[in-house]
């Protein structure tokens, strides 16, 4: 089970290989919104990602043996990067299974830290499919995404440094994609101080999140067809449990608002922000009176950005 | 005469309507050059530039008397929307003297941030005609966005920031238009730590200071032809002879070079730098050898950049 005491341990083990990110505000856009926004800017973090800190707590407690087997996972985003990252240190390359239609940077950035891409047709079926192949021949380790404790946590530190940054904080709104992210700051935040609000932003193009929340139960994402290329998993079996428990809403958000807040953020913080995490302001805009004078921490999560295929006109 | 204990008093006057802006570090972009980089990020400072620093520092030595006849510049640039932001803030509306042809994000800048545009030709006689035209029917106050003793004293408080966060810096390399930034550097740096070698960044497309410096007196730019929308300036008869007795040297660079830093700039850093400052790290690039091993400042100088209109294919 996730908790607190294994969030912090965490934090404890992988702070020699991340960094501390800021917390940058705008004047500008606390005056748009009328509220005290806090960024927590992950997109500086190693990697250009949050994910670094579930994937390095994850490596750091493998054995010699598994590590010996090989180390594998399907990512066609920033997991894949943080992985590589994380495995490469110690001498070994990750195997990061894509599919065929991966955006370009995100190859990139796998190549780059180290990994080695192993490429799927871009369907569930092949996926999983060449995925498995690979851990039946080399007895490898998987590590998920996100449905794995070791995952959560890691990426529960984001909150546990957000709060030593800003104590006073009335909400955290962060993306929500598979999960991880968000269920590990539930179990930090919420065991520190149960009276800050968490709430997930989600593209209404890929709004598994919402619709389970609704229902009670995993619903499958019908499409995910949005720019958020960091928020079209599904919903884990370990992280909703914990979301449906403790978070306070799902705000979903439509795909024209979310490159105008991102190409906002990138104007008047001169700071580049994936539009998976410039949904959390958009979130904001569409709520105005919900946080009207309230101080709300956003969770950047990441920066990895295709400059040469941006979401507007050049 | 420009000195150290102007800059210091000029310190003490702005600091109120003034960021500190943080110096970001990147240890790729250490191990590409070779060096220890350091981006002082003015970026980040109010108004998108270092900018404000001269301009709040030269209104604020305003009499009222003057203010109430008014304040003019001719600035197509981030000068014109420093002194909006500056002369604003007393309930003046200044006048900005810009040519028809000017990018739409620095009028944009200009007018969100309080001022005037008054349009003129984009060539020297129109702008001079309109400006002087202003200037003896209102009798206002001409700031000038470089060759004016309070607007170097002001630039220079850079510096003096910059020190005081890394005292140590081998070298400091920062761009040169006009020469108001590099001369109020200078005049900080030499008098604090006169072993810190300082050098400008200049276009190859707008090479006056490097000509003006071989040959001993002020040249002229013969073109202007550059990416880089803030070093289109003639060098000033107050900064030349400053740059002239103290600098390192002026480092020219070609405008594809520019680019290719900026762009490495936003993947790396996940900041957005104009092509005005990118400069400055293709000029360590371009000068590896000279640099090796040393702790390398760079004045990031600004971040305003229409992001519609990027100078890489979308």
């Amino acid at each position: 089970m996730v908790d607190l005491s294994g969030i912090r341990k965490a934090k404890k083990r992988i702070e020699p290989y991340i960094h501390k990110t800021p917390v940058l505000t705008s004047s500008s856009l606390d005056e748009m919104t009328e509220t005290k926004l806090y960024f927590k800017c992950e997109n500086f973090q190693r990697s250009g990602s949050f994910k670094i800190r579930g994937a390095t707590n994850a490596v750091l407690q493998l054995t010699s043996k598994q590590l010996e087997k090989g180390v594998v996972t399907a990512s066609s985003g920033n997991h894949g990067a943080a992985l590589s990252m994380a495995v490469s240190r110690l001498g070994i390359t990750p195997k990061i299974v894509m599919p065929t239609n991966t955006a370009k940077i995100k190859i990139d950035n796998v190549k780059r830290n180290g990994g080695e891409i192993i490429w799927c047709e871009p369907n569930q079926v092949s996926r999983e499919k060449v995925l498995n192949n690979i851990l039946e021949k080399t007895k490898s380790v998987l590590i998920h995404p996100y449905n794995d404790q070791r995952i959560i946590e890691g990426q529960g530190t984001v909150a546990l440094e957000f709060l030593d940054q800003l104590p006073d904080l009335d909400v955290i709104i962060t993306p929500v994609s598979g999960g991880g992210l968000i269920s590990g700051i539930i179990c930090s935040v919420k065991n520190i101080n149960e009276k800050i609000e968490i709430y997930g932003a989600e593209p209404k193009e890929a709004d598994d999140a919402f619709r389970s929340l609704e229902i009670g139960t995993i619903q499958t994402n019908k499409f995910t067809n949005t720019i958020c290329d960091g928020l079209r998993a599904q919903i884990g079996t370990l992280t909703f449990p914990i979301i449906k428990n403790k978070v306070s809403g799902i705000l979903t958000v439509e795909e024209e608002e979310i490159i105008d807040s991102m190409k906002l953020i990138w104007e008047t913080m001169k700071i580049i922000v994936e539009p998976s995490c410039a949904i959390t302001l958009a979130a904001v805009f569409n709520n105005k009176n919900m946080f009207k004078g309230m101080k709300v921490g956003l969770v950047i999560s990441g920066g990895n950005v295709d400059l040469e295929n941006l979401p507007w006109e050049n």
